[in-house]
């Protein structure tokens, strides 16, 4: 199938993300990338907040809270009385593109480490050209251990400053690429 | 020039890495893919704990701690009598190997990301093509503001141990890529 056509069929298809629509603050940047006809976005994430079971294996339910927006310190309070092992996790901003040929792939590349998304990279050149695009803000502190909150009040608040400032960063980059393309 | 030029032009070059040479744990990694004719690695780490300045901006010195191997209490208590505002990270293993071409940069991907490499990706695919491959396993702790440490003993004591467990299994994915290729 052509590159035009599987664009055509990913852009009608419903979206499946947990949140059920684009992001606002990525929404801009996946539809200017969409007008053009060598891209198209086949998933977004602005950045978020979570609170995760501490387990090695990726399996359903592994979510405890996912905050696509600044957290609060009541909901992160909240969220804590959970008895699992968890983990405070703050990630950056992703994107996933699909190029029409290596060209454009590399030139997309390019833009996007210059604007700060510095862990961009090809994950596929086989018959299709896939672009993964993430930016570095992040942050992964274990927060309970066998039932017992590891950290104080005042850490808490500091999670809380310091995550939401970090997802403000992850916005500035989403602006400083939907500028640079 | 040529990739067979440029790769010996790299493996003449000296190391000017932290530690001076080739990490041990790593080292048989990089030479099996040396000695295919596809393949040439620029750099490696086989996973790191470091103590590390919190600022945005990339300098000289922003170093506190950094150790290729599993970390002691003691010298984590140590470097944390610093008088900066600084963060506990734990970095997974990562490589950055230039490929003959685009199929044998495919190849290796694709192995990579099967081993459990997950975030690896082609970083340039323009005159040359370089994969950067990354595992997974990381931690990112803010542990000291305003010249005071944020968390307890305790704290400190589950920190090692699971920095050192997730060195472990880094270490574990350069085994199976070692395998795989």
């Amino acid at each position: 199938m052509s590159f035009q056509h599987n664009k055509i069929r990913q852009l009608k298809m419903q979206d499946n993300s947990s949140i059920g629509k684009l992001d606002r603050k990525i929404e801009k940047l996946c539809n200017k990338l969409n007008k053009k006809k060598e891209y198209y976005t086949t998933s977004s994430c602005a950045g978020r907040i979570i609170i995760i079971k501490n387990q090695e294996k990726k399996q359903k339910g592994l979510f405890i809270l996912r905050i696509h927006d600044k957290i609060k310190l009541s909901d992160l309070r909240k969220a804590l009385k959970t008895k699992e092992d968890a983990d405070f996790r703050q990630e950056p901003c992703i994107l996933h593109v699909a190029c029409r040929d290596i060209e454009s792939a590399s030139k997309l590349l390019e833009k996007a480490i210059h604007a700060g998304w510095k862990r961009s990279g090809m994950i596929s050149a086989g018959k299709r050209f896939i672009l993964e695009m993430m930016s570095t803000e992040h942050l992964d502190v274990p927060i309970i251990r066998n039932n017992k909150l590891l950290v104080d009040e005042n850490y808490l608040k500091m999670l809380v400053k310091e995550a939401n400032l970090k997802l403000e960063r992850s916005w500035n980059k989403i602006k400083n690429l939907e500028k640079a393309i």
